[in-house]
């Protein structure tokens, strides 16, 4: 029966966009199974995007094809690509940075550049706006299907040879551990880190313990509070601060059915450190 | 080929929490039915978490496994419940509330509390926020596959001793009925109350007829006016209120292509009454 | 395996409403596959309804069923029809203008009266108002799933009999073209123009040429400016408006990673007028 197929886009869900992809993808395999990551990745957001991936992707099972849309370059000259991940997941996507995160975390096996006069929706040679209808989906569904082999996508080429955003990696130094806030938990306002529990746990903290969490802005203080280590929100009053290890293992602070990104106006990106301990 | 597994939650479907339920599921059986009840709940709303599931419910075939996740208590020692329902349908859910009206107005046959200690994803012990992934997708989905009996989910527990939050009944007075505010239909703006439409119709009252509505919220009235008791919308101008029987059976009070809740500055909850004839 | 069943409304995804059309179709074909086209048409606006059908039908594979509803007019003595159009996929909707674009690009073959006594949800007989459940989703569950034919809906009627919202055509005159701005690209702030690419390359425009694009509003100017054609968005600097061929093969107007229609003060509808050349 094939394989999962996986959308991802910053189309949203409020016109035809998704459902004309689904379509495509329903008349490559009408028995194919499409499933959801998000379509509200914000406008352009490359960033969300790469990290939405790393998110979910090792949750699927193996031989999942995800196509991932956030394509500002549509109709330019970047590259269309499809990368097998050292998990044997598939991500078809623009070359744009879209692979950072999976790339970092998981590692790129394989890399090939989609032949687009082969791989591309038949009679849909004069759009050069909707690649992801007429490229994107349309290889993803046969790749998903088994209709075509990952070899059939095109040439094979450097697997290290995505584009990558940049990123700070965290780092230990005198008793406190420096990272950046890489994304939000939006819903309820949490901020997620790039500084793993593994390493914050070298610290010798301990569930209860308060630790002293230090956030800046291009170097300005917007936070510095001491905040208490928790499993879970409901170790704190409602209202209050904590911080604990995210679903992803990594660290995070919240405010218990608060939202502590409203509350103290914090950002995400790699202006934006945190400092623990 | 198993139940269908439908998920409701408060996360919102801009990032990739749901997506990571669904990947979960597939992981336990690729050939697995999903679909969504709602993941909009307003965050940590309960009551309206309780109110879809009996709004849906009944509409899905018999063993229908839901998976509702509004749980501001996740990582506290509130206890993880599956519900069969007298109907035959599962619920799974952190028991705080979310199985209120159901079990009013359906009932429960079976209560378990789940052994988390089996039914958990492997290697998911570290995570204490995100029980909907690690707990209840990889149950509900075991569960709607046939991989468990409802007998493995853990402890038989008195089906009465579920959390319930407090609701009032409507009843009937000089004359008038009284009940409350229970619930909107967000995007019209209608209301919908707890009266049900046989209760109202021992009235006497016909199409067409004038009603008198008085809604008061603590006390102090907020609306008051005769409406015609219609079939439908378009039996009132555009513009005008019409009081009408909604698709729950229940008694309703709409504007006709407007906003009642808006134009009137009406909400939801046992504190907003309701007051018919 | 019957075909696919592709849902369409304004009912938003908040509440319960599409999941208990979805519970509907379940109960009445457990292996149907069931896919949205969007629940966020603008409550009541059956020319986007209409809009959005145009734009992903035929993607689609033959034989899919559509089942739209926008309905300001449910319960009142409106049609409930189902289409059969020239390319062979069914829509079913109230019939209030959602056909006009389908009618008017691809053409209806056979219009038929859903008989409402026999293709009805059993025990749905009281309620009014939510027809999208009742009898829209029962009876798409039942045509995509081959229970009933086409025949089986209700009495044929006249092809051309279903209500058309007004639309006016585009027209050449003194080298220049005009239409009207039918659509908006939501997430990306662009128009969509009802000029087609064949009409507008008449004029012997090539990539890279400067256009002059005028849009009024009920006869008021809004919008003058030469703009340059191109295929895509990256064809033009950040922030720069372009004219280019949308994924429909219409005329459309972008501001490259912006929004034309937020920068500007354009909306859409029949008094709203471009002017090419």
């Amino acid at each position: 029966m094939g394989n999962a197929l996986v959308f991802q886009s910053d189309f949203g869900l409020q016109d035809g966009a998704v459902s004309a992809m689904y379509g495509v993808s329903c008349s490559v395999n009408p028995e194919i199974k499409i499933y959801d990551l998000t379509h509200d990745i914000p406008q352009y957001n490359i960033w969300e995007a790469s990290y939405r991936l790393v998110q979910t992707m090792n949750y699927w099972p193996i031989g999942t094809v995800f196509v991932s849309v956030v394509d500002p370059g549509v109709g330019s000259d970047r590259r269309s690509i499809v990368a097998r991940t050292k998990t044997n997941h598939f991500i078809i996507t623009p070359d744009n940075g879209t692979l950072t995160h999976v790339g970092n975390i998981y590692g790129i096996n394989e890399l090939r550049v989609i032949d687009e006069e082969i791989n591309r929706l038949p009679n849909s040679s004069e759009s050069y706006t909707f690649h992801g209808r007429d490229i994107f989906a349309f290889t993803g569904a046969r790749l998903a299907s088994g209709i075509i082999d990952f070899q059939n996508i095109g040439p094979e080429v450097d697997p290290n040879s995505y584009i990558k955003l940049p990123v700070k990696e965290s780092f230990t130094k005198n008793n406190s551990i420096t990272g950046t806030i890489d994304i939000l938990d939006i819903r309820y306002g949490s901020i997620w880190t790039n500084i793993g529990r593994t390493e914050f746990l070298k610290q010798g903290v301990n569930y209860g313990d308060i630790v002293d969490v230090k956030i800046t802005h291009q170097g300005k203080t917007v936070f510095k509070q001491s905040v208490k280590y928790g499993k879970s929100f409901a170790d704190v009053a409602v209202g209050e601060p904590i911080l604990y290890v995210n679903s992803l293992d990594q660290m995070a602070v919240a405010v218990n059915q608060g939202s502590f990104t409203n509350e103290y106006g914090i950002n995400t990106g790699i202006d934006w450190e945190i400092k623990l301990g």
